[in-house]
């Protein structure tokens, strides 16, 4: 069988089975954004990883080796973040083409070494080795959360709002404009959506101040909302139903969406890497999130509700009309 | 300039400034087998990370992927051995070419469930990625240690004995024999040193004996005996004086090499790959150690001591006659 026909998702499914040996030690394993492991003392150890590969996840041809090497933290400590967790220490291990030059490595960990600063994060030792066709970034990262603190994925229940921070598709639209540089926008719109896209930043602050509050489930938006909502729901034994009107989009994403004949939602439903985290409250507590989120100078807006299972996960377009949210390709059921 | 004339070490040494942003919780960062990291209670956590690439680190024309899972996880708890730990947590990514099967990958899998199970180790997580070109497998692991009970490399003080596990060489008799298939050898003999290279262990439970056993300085012979001699000594500020004729080598290898129209004692110095634990002891101590492992059914070998640092690292040949021991290329200096 290829690998393309199982998918990614089918295939973690299959090899996922009889990888614990200690289950003691293991509070949550392979299933959600970051390994839950226990330690004596009040934390839990958090333990993730995740692969950049050029040509696949960034291109040097419009972004800097610094970008890549923040990129390369950010999708890692947004791992940290989605449990409610403070990130620790990582380990880098390189893959290098001969083709790079001693000065583009140093300036990709130059842009390592400025992420992990504003993180809090010690890169603490690595593996340099040969890849000769594409660069490979690799990081692990181990964070800690208080026990009992750690916000998973599977926490949702019927009646829950449904909140996300900052605003989405922005990643989406820079990654246009890098694909796109003769489309005429103004600098200063393209220099912002760019640097969303290329230089992520990780929302850690939001997912402590978050775990702390109360929050029933929570996820950082990797794959784009849809595919987290899902995600959500399906760990959770749930439905969901969001409102299109709702959903935080930056009006520069919007000028750009028009330039280039996309619909910005689609962008924020299914562009990803916008790395905002996606949480879930109970109605008597909201209040309480919202106000423990602003005090901390971060953003949240609701946008809908968990509904049961048998509702599915439908999003309420601007009419009133509900239709399936589908994980990826929100185009093909566009009223 | 180009990565290949700055090399592995003069890079890492280049980037691994300036990345501890909270010096308090790292005993010990980048520079040892693995990171050694403050936790609250008993146990220090350890953190290391090993990325192998296809036909850099392993070749699919020889190796099964089940192999190739194998000695992926080995080369990750090697680490963790020579600092005197135990494996914990596992994190895998799998940069995965399209050309793969799912049956190929599962295989993969299989080598790293069997090995993770050897050591009682959890796999709790990990990332699959596209990568068109090579298969590419990181992982991270954690391990634990009793406080003031890791190995490092710089603790080797002049007069300690100098001692390694098993034999050296196989992996490299090994290696030969897979880029060699028309030579011929005894089918049994070429099955050994070919899995001892496929399929290689790492000394966990030696270690473990070792950290309690009161050694010095430890670690694994992963880049060959030279080169993890030099690494002692450098880090030590000592010398060395190693004797050739002390130097374990199976009967097996010394068969091949014959064979091959090579040195084994090349092999052993700078084959590499065999995972076997170089260490430093205080005269006094080492019948203890020695009876410590013994009663453990590990084997281990006195090949030499450690000197001032102005007597550098020398082979004392069979003749009594000293040579430098080189890191790489021991046939320079042969008499």
């Amino acid at each position: 069988m290829k690998l393309g026909d199982l998918g990614e998702f089918g295939l973690i499914n299959r090899l996922s089975r009889d990888l614990i040996n200690r289950p003691g030690e293991v509070v949550r394993g392979i299933g959600d954004d970051a390994a839950i492991l226990n330690l004596e003392g009040p934390w839990w150890l958090l333990f993730t990883t995740d692969m950049l590969v050029e040509g696949v996840h960034f291109s040097l041809d419009y972004a800097t080796p610094a970008q890549v090497g923040i990129k390369s933290v950010s999708v890692n400590v947004s791992d940290i973040a989605a449990m409610g967790g403070w990130a620790a220490h990582g380990v880098v291990s390189l893959g290098l083409p001969a083709r790079l030059s001693v000065e583009e490595v140093e300036e990709l960990y130059r842009g390592i070494r400025q992420a992990a600063g504003e993180y809090g994060l010690n890169i603490v030792g690595g593996d340099t080795v040969l890849c000769p066709e594409r660069l490979v970034i690799n990081l692990a990262l181990v964070g800690f959360v208080e026990k009992g603190r750690a916000v998973c994925r599977g926490g949702a229940r019927v009646g829950d709002l449904i909140y996300v921070t900052g605003s989405l598709g922005k990643s989406a639209a820079g990654l246009y404009l890098c694909r796109h540089p003769d489309l005429t926008v103004d600098p200063g719109v393209a220099a912002f959506l760019k640097q969303a896209h290329l230089e992520p930043r990780a929302r850690l602050r939001a997912g402590r101040v978050l775990s702390r509050a109360g929050v029933t489930a929570m996820d950082d938006v990797s794959d784009g909302l849809a595919a987290e909502l899902r995600e959500i729901c399906l760990a959770s034994g749930v439905g969901c139903r969001v409102r299109a009107r709702d959903i935080p989009v930056d009006h520069r994403v919007v000028v750009v969406a028009a330039l280039a004949a996309c619909d910005p939602l689609d962008w924020a439903f299914s562009g990803g890497e916008d790395f905002e985290l996606v949480f879930t409250v109970p109605p008597d507590t909201a209040r309480n999130v919202e106000e423990m989120l602003a005090a901390a100078g971060e953003e949240c807006r609701c946008i809908g509700e968990i509904t049961p299972a048998d509702k599915g996960v439908v999003l309420e377009l601007p009419g009133g009309r509900c239709v399936p949210l589908e994980a990826r390709g929100y185009d093909h059921f566009a009223p």
